[in-house]
């Protein structure tokens, strides 16, 4: 295997602590998914054209666990262990994006807007 | 910052013992690379549409430290500190991949083929 890859599959394995105030993605089984699509692609002989890679946080945090496809970029979540195959037929294999695993991108928390700046003068 | 990212790039950090026989990434100091590519999006406020994400080994192992940028799937390896602006700079905020720094994908050590099969009868 090596790139470049026909796809590429990034799932979140960023780990927080037990008592963190945000989910993240290991701690919700990331790392068991990422190695069932590593095994899907290579039972199918296709780890040299596709290719599944762990990554650091994806910043999707409250719809983990969390994949993205690339080129197509496109975005699952939450994924559970039982939507990997159909994720690898349908998508990967079938170039079809599965529709109702989609990522729904309103429920990520956005960051806290920063505050405006004062337009009060300068004292000097 | 939240997806979906107008550009997403990802920098493999993975990390093999001293004594094994391929080099790795974080080996090479990827991480400091990592932390720069951070540190450039967010000094030019571009961290909430573009992001910097460490990975696990992108199998380019040859070429590392490794990067690709995605959806354009461009990939540029060695990346030295000092290259990090460059990329920045001209691809991630101009539009433009930096030519010099592409990585050379017949520098990666392919898998080895596997034996073919004999063609002998079995014996019963």
């Amino acid at each position: 295997m090596a790139p470049p890859y026909r796809r590429h599959v990034f799932i979140c394995t960023n780990r927080r602590p037990p008592d963190a105030p945000r989910q993240s993605c290991a701690a919700s089984g990331s790392e068991a998914i990422r190695d069932a699509f590593k095994k899907a692609l290579a039972k199918r002989g296709l780890n040299q054209e596709i290719r599944a890679n762990a990554s650091g946080c994806l910043e999707a945090c409250e719809c983990g666990p969390s994949v993205v496809v690339y080129p197509e970029a496109v975005w699952y979540g939450p994924v559970s262990l039982d939507d990997v195959e159909t994720i690898v037929e349908e998508h990967l294999v079938g170039g079809r994006p599965v529709e109702r695993l989609r990522m729904d991108f309103s429920k990520i928390r956005k960051p806290a807007e920063k505050p405006a700046e004062s337009k009060l003068p300068t004292v000097r």
